[in-house]
């Protein structure tokens, strides 16, 4: 079971110039075969899944608790898209005014046309994610191998988009993705460390670019040292992951350390009406809005 | 952000007679088109892109609430599929014995060579879950009737499920569904109904028949009320899914009740291993054992 | 545009052991790469994007016509996979007694869970008609080509399927649509002799069986000479298919008619209720079905 | 069985401005997931797989009648699609010329690598349309309420091309689907209430935006009434559909009509040849020409 | 069993203006339904598949030999998009200043994002090359007839693909692919006419267009013959493929010839780093090289 | 450029007891995510795209080779199969007797309706093989990465398949894959430890059981020493695999050996004819093969 908090892990600012292809390139890290929908469903599955968990409790943990974290990064790229859509199209509700002309060229039709100018699992090139990428063996090295390598192929792959988009709202999103994926990196070597006795670590950082390369990734890691820390996302469970959480950073040597519960995080931006879609919008019939608020709340202004 | 609390929603008996096949159909449940996985995702990504939320907070609330506890739906149902495989091969690490030879006939393949006998989302005929399930208009309205209209097609799969596997196991986890998946229709009835006045709930039961003629459904909605209530899924937010979640019951007419955070549920069923599928077993090589166990708790012995 | 008339053009018996891996056999037929689907829509699609038909106009007389004969083969697949899954569980409308039991084990599980014991665009795998099945590439030559291939290949699928299944239902169906097939075999054929000269007629018969040794199949060519025949769907156009349908039939040499307007055809078979997928049944509520009749007919008895 | 009538039922301009972008954006309405081989496919299958229909005559006769009317709507869509796309690119028969050169940026590149500049079953992102989108439960109540939310959806996405492109050919075809979708929307609410004595009606217009908003369909609505007219597609068949179509217009209260026939249309427009892609064109040789007409019609003129 | 030569067989110049769209385009012919990912797997898989080859030896021999060929097409294909794809965003390692920003608007984003701006087995939408895309009947004859309007869709790309893009690298590839699957397209014809007499390579040219219409195609045609080979790419078998490749080409009347061996070809175009990428660069490390060196040959510098 | 020998690189026997449904788990390795059209591909697609390829040559020697010894096995695996599906049915050429009878329950009936009783691209499950499966990212660390992993995945596969499937000649198959895939998995371990000096070996075996447990595979080893030998597949290239593949073997100590060409191997097993199917056989119309012989030899007798 779980329990939502309503923020997101980090903040993210307005874009400069919101744009649908700058949008289309961020959805890889979100419906991509190595984006985050990737991460959050194959952890989850690996958790739901794993026998024998008596005997390998430290590695139960880790893989349960890094899927918790994953909800909250298809959620920052979500918002991130979501926030690069926002005013793409002319607002105002007169469809002879052909208000989505602007989405005619856009890469990601279905941006406009099967959402309301927002995220859909789908990755940078309109193809829909797929359980495909799921990968659930049951052989715990075997998994640990492939979350590894999973991680080291999500890098990749956010490296590049950050190479693509050079809007501040994407690069937040990028930045912070990139210093947490690369604790989940760490995380998996650590792990099969433990498993096999060998430093896997010493393979770092693939590909062959450090995240202080990324000046949004550096200064979290500089500042607040977030490259360090693996959360515990559970109020009540997963208390064993500092049994492989810790000793040395594989790229700078600092400790690494264990926060108990989640990051504080910030809360989710706003999103503007688009009225062209009939989305909600300021627009809405007074009686209307009367109507409902009072079968809402017994009463025509909201509490 | 989420957190994860390492209990199920609901407890489940062991199979009286483990089974691929039944593991099969119950994995229309999980990955199929109107199966857990389309209803979290659906309700998530609906909640990520809700546009102009501030005039509209109690749809928002609901919508985001209800989509956390699918959460436990889909953890529900993947617990089922794992606990009605285990014990279908013959167990032992003698590849020469042909120990998966019950697989070859199995409805399934993926169920023994792609998992370690237990879920994948995949739907049950096989075919992998996909992003082209999420519906995510960012018309408010229509995306109510999406969502009323998805739990009749959720409801009546559980109903044929329930009538193909007549397993324990499979009935408790159905059952169980059968009276939260109950709840999210009428909510979604009701939040229909506070938007435009018109009482969808009378259209109900979809398909037509009770939940009363199921046995372990009859018996949470009769001794527990549990198709009364709505949890609260978070302990923070979602204040105001009380704002539309109240009156009467559309099916029984008894008065509906908002729960102030999540079941107590039942701890997770431990799933046994299987070392013919070289997933974590009972006769690992103590000593590699005991070097795990020092790696990790600095001991050869886990506190 | 269409008009439709609610009648098969073949008679089918009932089955004699309804089955539904037979039902699952036929399904190749309709949704498979060589089904009815993939006729039915490869020619529509190219009668809707045939470019300069002035100059070509039989051409397109040709392949519009025949694209409307491929309705009447959907149809008459799907009713014959639809009987031979009618009475495949056990009728009743209480879940507890598992009336689905049977479908366990059936080899496409979406009969039971996805329809109503009845036919969907699926192939005999359960994998589902897609529109990359259609060709339409605007040059005749190939087009035609194409289509000549595409009836060839439908027939293996016909003669495999007829060799899988022996109920009657199936045999009616598919003798039928063997002799049908034939005729549109020898259509293409004619049409690409039109073209170019060449007698492509006499690569025939492919794959290398006569449609004789088919007894459903040789009593239509024999009796009726239903394979000599090409039927002119439409009350108002298509009046050139003369310019190509004529002279000697390849493999037999009898002389081709052209049939003003379409077969007599037969009644659409009824289908059974079947209550436990609470689909329509004999036991609907009395009351309830009153209420229907007067909010339809005024009245309480229908007329 | 079918007839074809060689019409369409309205009448489409020329573009004033063709574009492959435009073009694609169309597509959405004819191989997108709410696009019309969706609703022509789901209720040809739910009229085909209608069991007990005997009982339920008037819905049978309604939902096999509406289908008839969808294949009316590919074709439309697909003739919208054909026009859009005729001369975007170089005439001509040298390919040195790079002739196809404007297609190497068009958003679907099938459009003039596998078709003839016309249209295909994908959607505006040039994906296939699949069968996963048919659905046909087998429960009367669950397939209305299905047909009422698909039709909505398809509403948002008309509404949505139409608010994307300004060209006369896609709003005239755009325009029109807007008021036959809008009668099928209020078809299926009418006989979902009759079924359950609910007013379904009065959630409409979903999304909220009238038809009245979007010129050529109100000129359709206020000068020919045709949001208020029900065709009978059948010439044998279909008698009951005015037992549902009856009452007032829940938008404007205006009395329905059912028409006995189909809509009198107008004819297919002329598909210009495109000689760079070697299809049918002005330039062939006259003494092929002149070969073939001989084999057509024994003389070396058509008749 | 296959042994790799490290040239391609025919030589590619350098791109005049490197560009992603002309690349994507190009695709199509890789893994497209009709591209040489196609051809190669049809052909293998029916060479694996031949029952009874003692009979029907050159038929056998022909087929196999003829998918031996295709691995060297898909490998040209691959070549020229990588050649196309060289350069054509900003080189260098510093991720901040947005080196991949032109990869924003490009139709395939995976080139950036999933590759090292290099092909991949999609067509030119972007969709992956599918198994759907092999036809093995086991029926000679269809098996013939379905390579014979394979390459026929083939060629129909090729000359599309030829007639969107101008640049050098892409022309003579595709114009050396024209005449290599003409030979192919005749090479199934010849089997067909000794399988059944019928001269099927009078339907010739299909499309309606001659290769000599292509400057580098005529040029491969008129000054090498290379239209008239047939090359035996085996050095122990397939010696009947002569029973099949002789008489006059059914285009111009020479004489078809038997090459034994495979063609001397080219040597393959290097591959530029792209370091932007993090893909092999000039600017690796100087220590990790020599490191890497002497992990390699036991001495900083590579022998 | 390639060139085909026609044998296989093992023997292999006849089955004792051919059955489908062997021959459907064996497709897993054929057409699976982690089968040998992926190994064949991903590297096939890595060599085509390897960048700056001079100052990495063992690396891409290795790859490229590998690649080839990849198309060995897509045939070895394609002849079990065939193997396994040969005799199945009731041979003969009378429709009427439902000689494919048996085929209705098997679990692919793709292998009796779509090909010749022979395999095709797809996996356990019957669905295809897709381009998804082709990771090239052009990082080398990564793409090294990623095919260790791959092979292990692969080779959790092959122990799968074979503890289900007991007939032999699926065993020797699966055996002999299971040392040739231990050789790939040590080459890539190696590769990466040559890149980065991790010894990335001592992770094996995974998953956690040794080749020597698999009778058929333990001979090969221990009696030829078959897992310490790369073979160079290339008569001129690939020279510098050595580089890499040198030193001890990481289980049992014994040294790597690279061997010069290709192994010897053994015929191809002669596949039966199948008329049931339609495919060649021994009741060929005399006349009909004397015509062919004539057409192919000058003479009705093959020489």
């Amino acid at each position: 079971m779980i329990q939502r908090i309503d923020r997101l892990p980090v903040e993210l600012p307005r874009p400069k110039n919101p744009n649908p292809n700058d949008a289309a390139a961020v959805q890889e890290l979100l419906g991509g075969k190595f984006g985050e929908m990737s991460t959050l469903m194959n952890y989850t599955f690996q958790s739901f899944n794993f026998r024998g968990r008596a005997k390998m409790k430290p590695f139960y943990d880790l893989i349960a608790s890094i899927a918790a974290e994953e909800y909250s990064h298809i959620e920052t790229v979500s918002y991130a898209i979501n926030l690069l859509l926002t005013g793409t199209t002319v607002r105002g509700d007169d469809p002879a005014t052909t208000p989505l002309e602007p989405a005619k060229d856009a890469r990601i039709s279905y941006h406009f046309l099967a959402s309301g100018q927002a995220s859909l699992p789908v990755d940078s090139q309109g193809n829909f994610w797929t359980g495909q990428n799921v990968f659930s063996s049951g052989n715990l090295k075997l998994d640990l191998l492939h979350n590894f390598f999973l991680e080291c192929g999500a890098r990749a792959n956010k490296i590049r988009v950050y190479e693509t988009v050079s809007d501040p709202t994407a690069r937040a999103a990028v930045g912070y993705l990139l210093v947490r994926g690369g604790v989940h990196i760490v995380a998996y070597a650590k792990a099969l460390e433990v498993l096999t006795g060998v430093d896997v670590g010493k393979l770092l950082p693939i590909p062959d670019i450090s995240n202080k390369k990324f000046p949004e990734a550096r200064k979290l890691e500089e500042e607040q040292g977030l490259h360090r820390v693996l959360f515990r996302w559970s109020p009540t469970d997963f208390e064993q992951i500092g049994a492989i959480w810790k000793g040395a950073h594989p790229e700078d040597g600092t400790e690494l350390l264990v926060s108990e519960g989640m990051p504080e995080g910030a809360p989710a931006p706003d999103l503007d009406p688009e009225p062209q879609l009939t989305s909600p919008d300021g627009d809405i019939d007074p009686q209307m809005m009367a109507d409902i608020a009072k079968r809402l709340f017994g009463t025509a202004t909201p509490t």
